[in-house]
């Protein structure tokens, strides 16, 4: 197997989706080209995943790229843009390629299945993939993704203020209650249940792209889990929030420890100063820095002393 | 360390170039926000660098970000586009953070002269580095990178035709002479002698963008091997080269052997149907489909049976 005919694989296993109407030039050069829009900004953002801590590396390789992809576009809903194009560097072991007949797929297959997948979500937002690396190395998936908003049109974290209602776009848990449980054995013709569903099958929330841009003052994808995320934004509008906690819902299988800490399913966390159309109303955001439940300060709160998830936390 | 705190400090460390004129908003978001411009292209593209493959990782990291940044920022440089902004996803290694008297840095300080020779490439290019991400794993450095052009004014590799002229932009080898030799020991308050430099401290060739435009059919940049890349160009464009193996220029301390197979160097080779000041002919474009040197084809070449650099042949 070699470099540039493994890159061939992957843009077939990509079924189109290495090109939309944006896309001008695609993969195969030393960068892609794509339009500009006038009047517009540009939205980008960066992720990585790496084998065993962001996914699990024995699940089918069409769920992982399905989720990789879907994860790093999320951020791009969380700001109400419209996505464009992404690139995809991967890393990849070299004894995926070796010989083994323990393995059920050959090294080639197992690439353009999580191909196909990222083709699957890039079809789902109407989004490409333009352009990638590949490396030789420990399994890792870094995704960075590109969107466009209206000039000066775009939602960020630090917006909320005083007397806005948060809101969740809706149930959360659901992905942490997978992962609590390692929940990830799929078999070939099986359907995912709830909570493999949510943590294979995230969802971009780019239908609620009108409905932020309208209606939204602060948002952000709940990644880290729901207090963690809350936290940011309380931290980047210099205000506090009251939850009522009874109003967070919570996904089918999970608990409310998992809708409250457990991050992954990139439902969009916003704050607005009035009624928004299906939107779920969770709490309220108040003058302060703190952040309570059902009035409770966070660290007085039964079970929550710690919570929400920080990569580097020593 | 927490990651928040990681952030904060990578982000002093840039010395203010994690924003410039085009980026709205930079760090701390979703996402960030990047003027769009009329009438352009984007071009992006994207690079992985494991340590211990791409890089020495006991390098001072001054010089390992500042290299990481520019072997991206060349792609664009290949393509005649100009650099607009960065975005970088970091893994670090859970030891880097961990006591230890036996290292020289602590791993904060480790991180924060990785990001200063980051804020340096960005600098001598023009760029900012707005966006990234982290996380805990084996180290490796992901660097996507976004410019623009003029609309229709980029060069790919697919424009060569028999008759163009062959050039480079630079003497190369010097950077795979300091592979070769495992020249990377670096003492603090001594300079960098002529391959250290070059593999060191590339420059992506944004100083050639206006004449690419002018006068070049097809270009690339030197990152796995002249030979390599001319094959792609060659592959791209659907004809042939005859180099003239004399004409090839040799950085200091580099064999011929390092200048026609060795990557790491970032000059560009381009094609061009005219003169071009300041440019290095080294060949011709012919009709077919052979790459040979003095007139002798690649595989009967004395010593090159083998060249460039595959990252997945087996």
């Amino acid at each position: 197997m070699d470099e540039f005919h493994l890159i061939k694989q992957i843009v077939e296993a990509l079924g189109g989706h290495q090109r939309n109407k944006w896309v001008a030039l695609g993969p195969g050069d030393d960068a892609a080209i794509i339009d500009a829009e006038a009047d517009t900004q540009q939205v980008a953002s960066i992720d990585t995943l790496l084998a065993g801590v962001h996914f699990p590396e024995h699940a089918p390789p069409t769920l992982i790229g399905y989720r990789a992809l879907m994860v790093a576009l999320s951020d791009l809903a969380a700001m109400a843009a419209a996505p464009r194009y992404c690139l995809v560097s991967l890393t990849l072991p070299a004894d995926l390629f070796a010989d083994s007949s323990a393995r059920p797929l050959s090294g080639t297959e197992w690439v353009a299945q999580l191909a196909h997948g990222m083709g699957e979500a890039a079809e789902s937002c109407q989004t490409a993939i333009c352009g990638g690396n590949l490396s030789q190395g420990p399994l890792s998936i870094t995704v960075s993704v590109h969107g466009v908003v209206d000039k000066s049109k775009w939602v960020g974290r630090s917006g909320a203020c005083p007397g806005d209602v948060v809101y969740l776009s809706g149930p959360l848990g659901g992905a942490a209650a997978c992962v609590r449980q390692q929940h990830f054995e799929v078999n070939p013709g099986q359907a995912l249940d709830d909570v493999q569903e949510a943590y294979f099958h995230p969802k971009a929330r780019f239908d609620w792209r009108e409905r932020l841009i309208a209606n939204a003052s602060a948002a952000i994808d709940v990644s880290d889990g729901l207090l963690q995320d809350l936290g940011h934004v309380l931290d980047a509008s210099r205000c506090g929030a009251n939850l009522d906690v009874a109003q967070v819902p919570i996904a089918r299988g999970a608990s409310l420890h998992d809708a409250l800490s457990g991050g992954d399913d990139y439902q969009i966390l916003f704050t607005a100063g009035c009624d928004v159309p299906g939107a779920i109303p969770i709490g309220k955001i108040v003058a302060g820095s703190e952040m309570t439940l059902d009035g409770t300060p966070l660290h007085a709160y039964p079970g929550l002393e710690q919570y929400g998830y920080q990569h580097f936390k020593t």
